[in-house]
């Protein structure tokens, strides 16, 4: 088996209500690339939340006296520390400089994914605006999809990553928070291995393992190769619903021993 | 930017003594290629256990009282607890069929990452026999790194990958356990976003992202496709001896929040 990350860096910087299926496209196109059936297209948060518009002013929030409070207790400004708990269904960690929260789709991760890199400066200064999260990834991640398959004429997987923090060990990881057309965990209890003796416990990131690898691709400052083209996977999309998207690979609270 | 992974997937089943930088070099003359300086190799820990002979046969084990204790209250055989037991530092988490460890290396892990799966039955029957990790997985790396370059005359990062599980999110992920030749945290602190702001927060699990990339070719019954060449990517080992290998991937457990 054999796999193919390809960067595609020439994706113009995004603006709000752009057409980044036809953006991807293009970039392809002026790589001498074509999209076909089972390719798969690994899309960073950021320019999924730019072309969406998901762009928050800290000029207009008005924070709360818990977020007054929660501010200064881990010093960070109490307006972006408001729109964090905006974006949360809850508080999971926090310290002096770290506040760690389930965001509201369920990914336990550091300030909701809000970020003010690789972001134009607001009129206020460079430190007034800032990215959300797309409200629905998984969803972007189908409309995207959709959009690619009216363009192109080609089924792909679509799956848009972020850098996120873990438990454990040090750095980031892209991982996926939406995902299309692909099935984000898979589930091998019952295979057998190659001694023929069942296998126990088997479950697979793979929509987790396929972003990690593309992020290595996109490097750091991901506006430059905001897109990765992964060829050589047959994704296929779940047979059941509940299965799609991203959140199978979310655990529940309540399994989770390290919450 | 674009890289590729390409499976192994010729390795004959190795055995303790194995030579495993022949086998691979020889596995890729066999596709019609050979190493070439800035490769990486990504290996399953499976197989360079078993090369190591790192086999423990249950029935040779005497378990304390502890770990009769213990294996009855997280229902596992008391012998198999014992050998965690042995292999870790301490236990971190636990609950009936589920017992998480800090393996001596450093690593959050169920098990200590024995496992049973795709090895050989023992006399005593299919239970008996399991595979502990390498005792130093990042000295294994750096021998095989170097009994590479004697083979093949390549300078080339070696990484070896293991399944592991992790808070918040299901499915296991490949992640690094022992790296050479290759900056396992790629940091990036200091440096400048798209717009010439500074990043403040930018340190990159490079290891694990490539780990995780090349365990979606090697697929889960890990000895088919032990071994992933990763061609395109630039590695470089670190100037600081102090950030080679693994270890600046491993959280000190005095900074983890999660423990």
């Amino acid at each position: 088996m054999k796999l193919t990350f390809t960067g595609i860096d020439n994706i113009p910087m995004v603006e709000p209500g752009d057409d980044l299926a036809g953006q991807i496209v293009t970039g392809l196109a002026a790589m001498g690339e074509t999209l076909q059936d089972n390719d798969v297209l690994v899309i960073a948060q950021k320019i999924i939340s730019k072309a969406e518009g998901r762009y928050l002013d800290l000029r207009t929030v008005e924070p709360s006296d818990e977020a007054i409070r929660l501010g200064a207790e881990v010093d960070k400004d109490p307006r972006k520390v408001q729109a964090i708990l905006d974006e949360s269904n809850e508080v999971v960690r926090k310290r002096p400089g770290v506040l760690i929260v389930e965001q509201k789709q369920g990914f336990v991760q550091a300030n909701a994914g809000i970020d003010q890199s690789n972001i134009p400066a607001g009129d206020g200064g460079p430190d007034d605006l800032c990215l959300l999260l797309p409200v629905d990834a998984d969803a972007s991640a189908e409309q995207l999809r959709e959009a690619l398959y009216e363009r192109a004429g080609a089924r792909v997987g679509v799956i848009i990553n972020d850098s996120l923090g873990r438990a454990w060990r040090t750095g980031t990881l892209g991982l996926a928070i939406g995902v299309a057309g692909f099935t984000a965990l898979e589930d091998h209890i019952g295979g057998n291995d190659i001694y023929g003796r069942e296998l126990l416990v088997t479950q697979v990131a793979a929509a987790d393992e396929m972003s990690a690898g593309a992020s290595l691709v996109m490097g750091q400052t991901t506006e430059k190769t905001p897109v990765v083209l992964v060829r050589g996977y047959q994704p296929r999309e779940p047979d059941d619903p509940a299965q799609r998207g991203v959140k199978p690979l979310i655990r529940p609270k309540e399994m989770d021993m390290f919450r």
